[in-house]
């Protein structure tokens, strides 16, 4: 192949990827526009098309066609001579290619009817909290998993498959010594509070804020931390949500409770850390797979480093509490900052996942990778999960669920077939507080920051270290030319026990 | 072809024709979020999203596949045994398949170039009220338009080719006929009103009138007239429009204007009556392309039957008008319902178009008309234009233009290539009159219906004239199905003599 075809080759590489990416923005619109107000009589004919344009993204990941340039641009002499954007974007569609033409075609058919059918098994199933309607499909789903780990194959455990398929370069060996030092100091760190004799008058929380409110303070507040409205927007939906349709268009949606704010506050910030990443990509990997985040883990990163590290920090309220005052006159009177402070970081070991507060949020996941873990080595049957389930919130949370429904049944996740994906919310635990270590020693001043409202500085070092890469970098890539070293929990450790042994005036 | 052999082919067409329909509904919708409030950041991609999926759509309407599918299945003895709606897609997809494919290919991608490269010398030529800087454009547009009407051929005269674009089965003969008619009887009406004494109060239209309140006036009256809210969506957008994701999701938008409720209130019934038509066509047809609207006319006829006929009638207002007042109260005080009636009724030449009252509209697009009859005659200069527009104004609404702006610049329609195009907006107006007359036969109690706001049975003599049939009839073939005569001006003609002479109180 002559430089000239080379360069030609690379273009039609790249003109593909655009349109691969085309089908993905109307995907996404459609998505988003389902949950934003779509009305309903029209969802059955929209499910059609969102079949046959995902079916029409999937064969261009497997056609001929990908196969050539995927072959062609990787033999040697034509490989050394293409940008370090081209070397990536043939990596990310050569995993994924490999992933799709592995499963034989029927099977996968069989699955994705599996999982919708699963889906609502597991809803009606949830809503009786009746572990037995849906044990034969979760079994299915496993077995499922299990064969296309063969056709994968794996290295060392037969797991890290699954998690490669969320968080590459993430393994059990890793997983299982990182997750033994947050249970050696969260689970006593949990007890000891749950002991104290300090209580935190939450009530003021619940008074009635009015929803109108809420929007508009959850604005300000986007727009201070740094949410671009002119590359976003905010809606409301059932479920909160960042999607992105390009970089320029990356959009969020909030749920507004009347009766508890830190939904809408929490939740905005929380989407926003998943937007501001995505609007800050490099604007060279448009039109490629690789203008996304790195992995689950590094995006839920970015967005716990806005909820918890900024949002939840008592600077932040240092300069935004008496703004919020003004949003709902009548609610914090008599509310002090250090009570406001205490009160949206109450710690209480609760049984639902997405309900739990930032120290014993990891614990949940702790509880679902051990038993993901057991499953796939074989080592669990399916029938006895509620009991494990419920052994183990006993002896990480120190309470059981009373029924099914809050207990095993709670997530979706399996339901969908998605096993490997849960450890990703702990590591972005991690990743986040590691990287604000090194940023508190690169900047100095962070809090000084929050407290003055200067986000500009605290995003620079955000995408500069990470957002600006997309999917260039591998998570631990990432982690360590970010922070010089490779996963390391002693800074979430560290932060939680500073941090909630303050709160809870321990030791 | 065995039977067997039929049926399967048949179902391929329509599955085909179903994933050209995902693909315009994945457009429609991007076009639709792009006016109701896109990041504007996101906008640049967003159009090469939209060139690409709509190349994917008119690849698939030329393409070899297609081509066979129309081949195949019009050979006579296939042809026979298929069900009609499949006999009227391939008549479509044939007409749809011959229209792009005689056009050279090269040729096509200059147009389009030079169709949006229009459009931005337009924008600015009107704003400067510059004539001459647009002119050139205008020239080569016209220029490929003839090419293309030579590629296409004609019948009778080369402006048929055009209108059948929009209006299939109109001719100039017919044009020529029915716009000398309403020329006859409109021109001296206008004047006798331009010179009565008789003068109609509108001041208090202009008295501030909220926009949240506009907003759910608006609601209430769609809902009233049977607009479904399960399968459609009102928002806001600088410029109104209906658009269709499919049969149980077809949108409309308005705009609220502070001090002119007439805006919102006859804008959003206007294009209600789109989307009553759009939401009752018949389920048999959706996945395919005749599930749209007959024709531009018979379109505009639905959403002007609405506005008009229902909209701007005495005994709707009669019913109504208390309501209005509800949501402005202090706006209509000392005005009474004939006060009311006559206002929203007035009569007064203006300049431009989609500003013009129901009984001068036409007017505007006679002038149209006749200029770009000349024009594909050969017998009108593009420099002559200018001229011929005022010349034709003063003539038939007494007016003319102080400067091109508000003249010959007006419209986008020719900007974008769209000759032809007017006729429609002045048929819908004849085909609402001739529809309602027969409807008036058919349940003798048109005006009590209204006035009781029973509009099921209005709608259902519509759905069964009209919405239902979608593309499966021409136009005239509706109108003729309907009502037992082709296209006669005269029932627009008595509706307008009877009720302006009524509002102005001549003869």
């Amino acid at each position: 192949m002559i430089k000239m075809g080379l360069k030609e080759k690379e273009q039609k590489f790249f003109d593909y990827l655009k349109k691969m990416e085309s089908y993905e923005e109307a995907l996404n619109l459609m998505y988003w526009d389902l949950r934003t107000g779509a009305p309903k009589n029209g969802l059955e004919r929209r499910a059609e098309t969102i079949g046959i344009l995902s079916e029409e993204w999937f064969q261009m990941s497997v056609s001929d066609t990908m196969k050539e340039f995927l072959d062609e641009l990787t033999e040697k002499h034509v490989y050394d001579n293409l940008s370090s954007v081209t070397k990536k974007a043939l990596q990310e569609c050569r995993e994924e290619y490999e992933k799709n033409i592995k499963i034989p075609k029927e099977e996968y058919k069989e699955y994705v009817i599996l999982q919708s059918k699963s889906e609502s098994v597991w809803e009606e199933a949830k809503a009786n909290a009746d572990f037995n309607q849906f044990a034969p499909y979760l079994e299915k789903l496993i077995e499922f998993n299990k064969k296309f780990i063969s056709y994968w194959g794996y290295q060392g455990h037969k797991y890290n498959t699954l998690l490669h398929l969320y968080e590459p370069g993430i393994t059990v060996e890793t997983l299982d010594k990182v997750f033994a030092e947050l249970k050696k100091h969260i689970v006593p760190l949990v007890q000891q509070i749950v002991q104290s004799s300090k209580k935190i008058d939450v009530s003021f929380l619940h008074k009635p804020f009015p929803k109108e409110k809420q929007r508009k303070f959850s604005e300000y507040i986007l727009k201070e931390i740094g949410y671009n409205f002119d590359a976003g927007r905010l809606d409301e939906t059932v479920h909160p949500f960042e999607i992105r349709m390009n970089r320029g268009d990356v959009r969020i949606t909030t749920k507004y409770d009347e009766t508890d704010f830190r939904t809408a506050v929490f939740g905005t910030i929380h989407e926003a850390g998943h937007a501001i990443y995505e609007q800050n990509i490099n604007e060279e990997l448009e039109g490629t797979p690789l203008a996304d985040g790195a992995s689950m883990g590094i995006h839920e990163s970015q967005s716990l480093f806005y909820e918890n590290l900024i949002g939840r920090n008592y600077h932040f309220w240092k300069r935004y509490y008496n703004q919020l005052k003004t949003y709902a006159p009548n609610q914090f009177t008599g509310v002090s900052l250090n009570d406001f402070y205490r009160a949206i970081n109450e710690v209480k070991p609760s049984l639902i996942r997405i309900e739990a507060d930032e120290l014993t949020y990891c614990l949940h996941i702790i509880v679902r990778y051990e038993i993901e873990k057991l499953l796939f080595e074989g080592n669990l049957d399916v029938s006895d999960l509620p009991k494990v389930w419920n052994d183990k919130y006993s002896e990480y949370l120190g309470i059981a669920p009373d029924h099914d429904g809050n207990g095993v049944l709670q997530d979706v996740h399996w339901a969908g077939g998605s096993f490997g994906y849960f450890p990703s919310y702990a590591l972005g635990y991690m990743y986040a507080t590691q990287l604000m270590q090194k940023m508190e020693q690169d900047l100095s001043n962070v809090e000084e920051l929050i407290e003055n409202g200067e986000f500009q500085q605290i995003q620079s070092w955000l995408t500069k270290h990470v957002h600006l890469y997309g999917k260039m970098k591998k998570p631990l890539e990432i982690l360590k030319d970010a922070t010089g070293e490779s996963l390391n929990p002693a800074y979430f450790i560290q932060y939680l026990e500073k941090k909630y042994k303050d709160i809870y005036s321990l030791d």
